[in-house]
Order: structure tokens, then sequence, then C-alpha cells
């Protein structure tokens, strides 16, 4: 089976933690196609940031049709439903993949995220994927997303705002709320003696289970059916998803 | 007062339908500027639709920097949260207001909209605003947008769904589902014997009301303040929001 | 067009206040037409307090017939019900106008209202109106109805206890839990740098929408029709509804 | 102990069915008090005549200070909350104790009800005590209040509806939806096949439970407090509910 | 009537303090049954302990087969659905019980249990009953179940922890979280000034006054008609519900 | 890694059929250890089964100490908080796997289960898990757990009621209702054009991925920690879980 992870996020070093953190947990039967998307912003923290990013995304998905799933890689889940009348194969989004494996962890978890202003988004997503009683707080580190990787206190200020959220929450696992956080996993665990899920390996593991039970998405309603064909207005070829 | 209806549906005759409705309504001191979206689909039936329309919406936002409030055009309201980043004054979708300018006039209402396939992003839509309650039903007329104009039968087949969908659901007034069905709200209405809320004059109203008592998006939790600046590759710069 | 704006505590002072908020946001086109009931208490605080209001509000409805719109002028919306019964035009109650206006202007609002002993009312019509996602809080300043003009602290009470709302709950705006402080909304809006929603401005411009596009409350469920004619045993003729 | 049972339908042959309903499950060591209110309409049936019952029911309490536990037997719960902030005893409504002793009798119930037009006011008490899993169905019977006595069809007609509810709804159980039907429970009963629970019944003995145990209404948040003492514009003294 | 009371914590000594609360309110022409299981844990305050206790439980009401009513008097309320299959007669909880009649006491209430631990199945059975806007928190005070009447501070600390609950929450009622502490309600409502629920009261009450109505748990959509017979593998003959 | 799958319906040959679904999608390096319940009924079709099935359920994982995962194959999930009490390693129900990895595959799904009589359990999961929004209907075959294999009609009426469950509900997905459907997930699927979920495939899948990213149950908040250590009474040491 062939998955195919997309980094929203234009900028390459955040692809190759991501393409790390897929491998690291991916059947041995299992190829990682690992794509940068070629429009859009260098991070994801804000709505606009989530539109801007959703052309470039869908695009991704189009110029590699052949996979057994795709796996979006920004917390914000941006153009998933989208994707899903793109593709033929499933599409996750790495929010929806990590809250899917947290919430049979224990009675709740918590989400650490990066800067608070994406707080509401998560909570949207929290609602719509319908975790609103197992997500028992959402909490920020304010760590630019770019700079998880470059800051030399990122693993000790996660660490720390991990180990609060456990505790003022009442919760039993984390959710980490960024894709560029995927390596820090198993260290933040074993850190706080808590779970700590990383959305790209989950998203990872979940696409695995469906490729092998041969699931795609489901059109019977129509809703995620081909769309219809359309004239796009002053757009360059380049971003034509289709 | 100045009010911005934009149109991300980038057809220009159906932003003609969407002015005149405007117009009708506005309070005699207002001012409407209606704009036709430059980038995007024709029209908006799909979420690859909706997700391809939101740069060139967004770009005319940041076009129209000085309007005392915003109104997106087209019943999915796609772009709403980036566009809220984005401009000072508030801004609404128009399933939004129709949606608030429904709930208090009687126990429910239905949504008569077009296409079966876009029913569930009007189901999304209905639990974000909070109206769970109080929609009790949205049917779909497979009429497109395109045809609403141009189909001799459409004011024929919509008063047929508006009537048995306040049979059906039981409800008290209709709203409907598409920017491109704002000039036949009065005339349903005088058919089927209830009230049916067009969502371009909602807008206007509530965006009025807002005007006038001075109102902006807040930007105290964070989220709607102005977004980060971002570097965004592979953009043309005649899409950049900014 | 005619709105009619009544007042269901029994104090013509504050009748006062209400209407100047009114006029001050009104379309150059209508007319506002305040009304005192005659008949219940100076002030309302309570659960008795509001149903003592009632029979007095529904007669000055019946007693201004050919309004275009009514608006209840009390936090605890009370009567609304029984009110759009009587009425043809719509009725609005100011908790439920300013809720809607405020829900679009943010992530979500604060309640700042009067006395604590009506934060449990003010919580049912936030769950009746289906304001829970967006309702963040609700917090009492513990001064009484009739002392918000006499007394020589209100605005920086209201002012401490709206900013304090923001940080508390993470809110983007503040809605105003009483029609006695419709004076104080911009005032304390500039203080406080957030949005804050009178519900006495926010009723008027949503009925004046309501007005501009013709809309009447529905009557196909048949809750809402005529209720049917009774015989009132004990009732003065001078309180009788009809 | 001593329940006071009111009726605030003012028709004392109405009162007669609901005395004689409590005192055939009323504990041998309790006294019921059945009271008809003096003031309001003859019979229930709209949001106004709910409105218009509510004063002279508050009347009847405080003319009876002295009971262990109050129940308002109406089926839309008129002036609960204000009843419970003027008496000490706890308060029911013949409704929220139908659906109390309903819900542990199987997955879920149907309400029966006497006209279509109350069926908004019970899926809002319904919602408002937190009956909207158990609550599979509301159906009206079409038979007025004061015909349920008359009509020599009432039984059959109740029989056929409550069946057919059951069907409908695979629902467990059913709840009469009015005062009036208190007499035919235990026959429907027998006739379905499935428990059907009659509020006066219920309320009687959930208020014995409280009163054995020596509850009373809580006062603790405030909200439930003895409401502050206030000027009653234009009210007749014999409507003054202190 | 008779109403069988069954404790599903296998010590003798807390049945003692069951009973006695159960006939401290109960009809003085009812009789009511205690019954200690014979098969699983002296003490609930685990999943694992719920599950082992069940099949005791269903085994002592197969073992009185002719009461009119079973309480089954653990906080978990396990195998309440089962016994509901296996008993012609109404089967409650106690915390289904307690919860039912602490609703209509007041805004809200507070759970007041033993272990930290079973907090997490008190939110389920909330959320399952329908309490979600009336149970506004669950507290633990740490005390054994088993240690509830050797610990002498036990009142105090309970006390403490009641009065701490209705502060923090804003709630006006606590229900008690474990049948041990049947004895204390009384008590500590004195101490803190408001309703103190305790469920076995609760429950011989609700359950009287379902006896009282005649009233059985319906089988209509066939969830609790008589379950398909089975062969047990395994099951000691002692063990066997049937 | 080694996951071990416990079929609580105590039947041998339903065991070999879940066996082999699960071997069938497995990880090429993962160990499936599957478990046929040596203590508890034949088939699980009540309220009364899923409870005496739980012991040996439990005795089962106690006696598989050394795996990375636990899989529950039974479709109400009997028992699952206890086996999370008892096991370090996550546990799944297949109920809960299933909806997982339904739910992002579309609008929402349909649940086509055995008999009539589960589907109230199956709703109570629903709503637990958080899926009342994705789970449009629950369906029943109302062919016993025991006869599936056995009666030559299988196959067909399954495939009926699928694509019954499709048009009904306007669902996009099917999740298969009992263990005992295993091996049919591929061939339905073909046969309705839509996504089959079987719960057993589902929960390998999800139990892989949590496996290979080192996940286990949280305990932080102490539900899930070890349980107290506890005297059983009249339990057969056979039956005792630890």
């Amino acid at each position: 089976m062939k998955l195919c992870v997309i980094n929203p996020n234009t900028t390459a070093e955040m692809t190759a933690v991501i393409e790390t953190a897929a491998r690291s947990v991916v059947r041995p039967d299992a190829e990682i196609i690992a794509v940068t998307s070629e429009v859009g912003p260098s991070s994801i923290e804000s709505h606009v940031d989530e539109a801007m990013a959703v052309p470039g995304l869908l695009r991704a998905i189009s110029a590699n049709p052949d996979a057994d799933g795709y796996l979006l890689a920004c917390f914000g889940d941006p153009g998933l439903d989208a994707a899903r009348e793109l593709a033929v194969a499933p599409v996750l989004g790495i929010a929806e993949a990590a809250m899917h494996l947290a919430a049979p962890l224990g009675r709740g978890f918590s989400v650490v995220t990066t800067l608070g202003r994406t707080i509401g988004r998560a909570q949207d997503l929290v609602s719509h994927y319908g975790f609103g009683r197992q997500c028992l707080g959402i909490h920020a580190c304010e760590i630019p997303v770019l700079d998880l990787e470059t800051n030399p206190d990122t693993a000790e200020i996660l660490a720390k705002a991990c180990a609060e959220a456990l505790a003022t929450d009442g919760s039993d696992a984390i959710v980490l709320g960024c894709a560029g956080m995927a390596d820090l996993a198993v260290e933040l665990s074993a850190q706080i003696g808590a779970p700590v899920i990383d959305g790209v390996a989950a998203g990872v593991g979940m696409l695995s289970a469906m490729a092998a039970m041969h699931l795609t998405t489901g059109t019977a309603s129509g809703e995620f059916a081909t769309p219809p064909t359309k004239h796009y207005r002053g757009l360059p070829p380049e971003l034509d998803p289709r």
C-alpha cells in the first residue's frame, strides 16, 4: 500500500520531520510518499493561512492520484471535505486522526498546540468530529510553528505545558496540536508519564488500517462524489486542482 | 454607512440579482457596494468550489477596506473566519444571516437549497451557528445555481419544494439556500403563506444594525486579530489577500 | 415602518433610556413607539417579577396592533411566545436580539447582567436560542435594575465587570444583560476595546431588517396561530390581553 | 404530610378529576389539598393561556403556605420557577413529574397530548428537563382540554393515539400530556399493554418522596431565594402573589 | 406493596445502613426487603468491581421475583439494564433515583462521592440519564466505601466537601454518591443549609410512586423483554441469573 | 507486536471467523492471539448476556498479560472500562473501533446489526463515543448471532439491509453490528458499492497503530489505574479476574 502525506505548510524542513514520524510507525509493507505543497503559506497559524493553503493542498492530491490514503499534515485539517471529493482513497486530517486514537486511551485528552489564536479552530474540529466529551481542554505553548525546530527550549516548554494540561484538565492523554511536533511525541510521553498522540503517526496508522480493509470514501449520499466541472475565472492553471 | 456585498461565485449576472435584492431592503442612508469576485469558480456547488472561491473572496475584502460591513453571498459561507481576520468591520455569511433572522419567526425553519450534495455543508453550518433545534430540515430542489435564472420553472419548482418542506418538517418559515434565489423570496412567501428568508436581504439588515451600533468583530481573544505575516510560496501576486 | 418597543418594567424613567437607545440606531424612515407597561412590577429581577409582568406586556401589544415589529425590553424575554401568538408582526426579546447580533462578532461573548439571581434565567435563554457554544459566561454586577441610572458608579462598575468577563471567559464581545444599561453600550465599548451589544439597539436593528423584508411570525405549524378564545375567570377587564 | 395540588385551569370539574387521581395513589398518611385557581383561563391551550394562568396559580401557592409540596396540574408546567421562589416546599409540574417517572421505565417514552399547537411547549420542557434522549415523540389527539370529559370517544381516540405512538416512535411507555386525562391512565395501560404515566399521580408520588425525605427547594445559588419586594403598578390586590 | 433493595456490595453491615435509610422514608403500607448480594466484591470502587458485582446482583433479583420494585444500592448503577430485562417490576439505580429527585430542587446539583476514580462513571451516568445541565460538578471526598462507617471524621469531611461543592459549582442541592452515606443525608442537610439527596431514600420514594401507579418496565420496543435463553459455558449454577 | 482478540461469546466456531478476519488485515510483523472466553453465554444478544460475559472476558485479559493491545469482539463492547483497568496495553471494543474508522469515510454511517433488541445498546455506545452526528441509523436484520454462519441467506439478507440503510439514512458507509459478520464485509461492500466496516478488522488496525506508537491506556486521572484489591465473596476462583 502507498500512503501520501501532504504538508500544506510549504516548508520542506517541516516536511522532513513529518516524513520521519510517518516512516517510524508505518507497516513494513507500506510506502510513504511525503509531499510539500507548492503553493501557500510557509506555516499555517491563522484562518487566512488555512484558506490560502487549500488550493496547493488540493493540487498535491490531484498530482498523486494513485495513493491508498492521504494525510493532511496540518492540525487545522484544512480542505478536508474538498480533498475527499477529489480523492478516491480515504483522506484524514492529523487533528482528526489524533483525536480518534486518543479518545479510547482514557477518560479524556488535552490538546497542546502552538499559538493561542488557533484554539478556536481546534474547538470547532473537536465539535465537528464529536469529541466534545473527551477533549477536556486546549492549551497553547505560544511557540510559532516554524520555531518549533529551532527553539532550543521547545521540548522543555512542551513537556511543561503537557504536564500542566493533564493536571488542569484531569485528562489521561495529550494530543499534540501541530505536525511540527511529530518528532517529540515519544520523548514527551516518557517525560510526563502519559500517552502523547502525534497526529502524523496516528493518521498513518488509521490510513493503513483503512487501506488493508480496502476502504474508500463513501459516495452514496452524493456529497463526496466527484464535483461538477466548473469554469474557474482568473485562476492560474498551476492552481487548478483538477 | 457603506456595506460591501461580495459574490464569490464569479458570475456577474448572479451578482446583479444579489445587488438588487440588497438594495431593495437597505436603509435609505446606506450604500451597497456589490462586488463580483475576480478569481474562482463560476458557481459554488461542492466543497472544492468553496475552497477555490476563498482566495478571490478574501482579495475582494482587502480591495474594499473601508466598508462598515461585509456580506459573503454564498450559502456555504466560505472563508468566513478568514474574512473576519482581514476585515475590521463585521462580516456575515448569507446562511448565517438568514438563520439568525429565521430563528425568531416561529418554532423552526426549513432550508430549501439547490443541489443535494450541498446539504451536508448546510448541516455543518446549522450545527456551528447553534440552530440545531430550529432547523427542522434541509431540502434540495436539484436546480444548479446558474440555472436558477434561466430555468423557466424555477419559481414553480421552488414554491412546491418550500410548501412540501413546511408540511414535512412542521416548520414555520423557509430559508432559501442560495444567493441566486434572492429575487424570489417575496413572491414565494406570498405563494406558500409563510415567511421566506433570503440571506442577502437578511445579511444587509443585520449588517445595517451592526453598523448603526458601531460594532466591529471582536479581537480580544486573539483569534480574529490581524493574522501573522507570512511568506506565500508559489502564489501569484493577484491572489495574495493582503 | 413602525416599531413598538415595550418596557415591561413599569417605570417610565427606564422607558426613556430605552427609547433614546432605540432612536439612536433606528433607520431614518422608521418610527419608534416606546410604551411603558401599565400593569406589573416596577422592575424585573426574579421569576415572580417576570411572570407578573407578562399580562401587562401582552396588553400593551394588543393596544398597539399595527406595528411592524415588537421589542420586549427586559433581558429575561418574558412572555415572548405568548406575544408571538397575539401579534402578526415579528416579536423579539432583547436578550434574543443581543445574542443574535453578538454571535457573529467573534468566537464567543460574555453576558454582564444586574443581579446574580437572574443568571439562571439567562442560561435558559442561551440554551433555548442555541447559543450554548458562543455564550462563554454570564456575570452579575449586583446593581439592582432601578439603581443603574442613579448609582454614580454604574459605568465604572460595569466597565470593570465587562473587562473581567472578557479575560475570564476568553470572549470577544459583551452582551449587556439589562435594558436599563442601553445608554452605556458605546461608552463601555470604547473603554474595554471590545464590541458591547445592547439588546434594545440590537432588537430595533433586527426588527427593521425583518420589516424591510416584509416578514411576519410564521403560523404554518399552528403553534403561533391566534390562540383559541377562552373564558377568563376572575380577570379584571383591564388585564385581558385580547 | 400535606400536598397541595393546584389546577391552573379555572374549571372545577377538571379539578375533581385531578383530585381523584391524586388521592388514588397517595400515601395513606398524606393529605391532598386540591385547589382550583381563582383567576385565569378556563383551560390552558396556548402560550397566552399559560401566561395568563400564572398570576392565579402563584396566588394559590401563597394562599396555601404550609404544604409539604406543591403540584402544578397543567402539562405546560406554567410558572414553575416563579412558584419555586414563593414556596419553601418543593414544587413540581406534572409534565416534569411524568417525565421523571417515565424515563426509567424503558428505552424511551412518547407523549400524547391534546392540541397540536401545544407540542412546541412540550418540546421545550423535554429539552429543559434533559429528556431529549428519552422522549421519542410528541403526538396530539386534537381533543380540546374541556372536551376530554364530555367527548364519548375520548378513551378510544386516546388508546389509538397511544398505540400508534408506541409503534411509530419505538417507545416503551406513554406520558399523558394533560391533567384532564388523569383518570384514564390505568385503563389505557391495560388496553395498549404498556406503562402509561399520568403526571398528577407521578407528581404526588415524587412530592411524597421529597416530603418524606424532608427536602425543600434549594436556595444556595440565590435563584430560588425569596424574590425582592416590588411595587406592582396597576395590579388588583387580589392578583398580588405575595 | 413490597420493595426489594439489593446491596451489590457484599458487606452486610453496609446493607444494614441502607435498610435503615429505606425504612425511614417508606410509605406505612409498604414492605422493604433488604438483600445483600451473595457473590461479588465487598465494596464497589472500580469498573472491575462493578462488573464483578453484576452476576450476584442479577441473581438476587431472580431470587426475589415478586417485588413491586427493585432498587440497586450502588451509585454506579451497575447492571441496571440487565436487571430490567429480568424483572417485571420497575428497577432503579440509586444514582438515577437521586438525580431524578435532585433535579427539580433548584438550578443544579453537585455530587459528592467516595473515591476520585469513580467520578468518570458518575459523569457517564449523568450524561446517560440526561442531567448534563443540572449536574454542575462531581467531587470526591477520598474516603473508601467501607471506611465511611468507621472513619470518625466521615461526617465532618463530608460536610466540608458538600459545602465546598455548593460554593464552587453554584449549585442548590447535593447528591450523595454512595449508598454507604445514606444515614448522613438529614444531618448533612441541616449542617450545610441545603437539600442533600440520598439515593436509597430517593429510590424507595420513586419506586413507591411507580408501584402505587401499577407501573412496570415497558417491553414494547423489545429491548427489555425477557432475554433469549442461552447456554452459559463454565458458569457455576449458583451464578446463573435465571 | 502481539494483539489479543477476545471473543466473549463462548462459541469457538465464531472465534474462528473472527480470527480469520483479524489475520486478513494485520501488519505482517504482528501476531494475532485469538481467545474464546471460557465463561459466559454462547452468544450475546441481551443486556443480561453482556453482563454475564464480562467476568470471563476480564479473566481472558488477565490470562494474556503481555499483549500490545486487546480487542473485545462483541458489538456491545461489554466490560470495556473494566478491561482498561486490568490491562496496561490499549483495549478497544469492536463497535468503538468500527465507528472510529467509519466516521471519516463520509457524511455519516448506518449500523446493521443482528436482533432489534440490541439497538438500544448500540445507541448508547454511539452517544458515549461521540458519534451522534455521524451515526444516521441503526437497523436490525433479525438473524440471531449463532445463525449468521448457518443461515444460507445471511449474505443476501444483509446485503438488502445494508442497501436499504444507505438509502433510508442518506449515509455513505455501513458498520456491521456483530463480530460474526466479520467475514462478509468485503463481499458486502462490493455488492452495495459503499464502504462496509467490520469492527474486528477496524480494531486490529487501530490497535496496530497504537502499538506502533507505543501507546498505552492513560492513568493520569486515576480512573484507569489498577483497581483497589478486594475480597470477592462467593466467587469461584476460576472467575476472579486478577
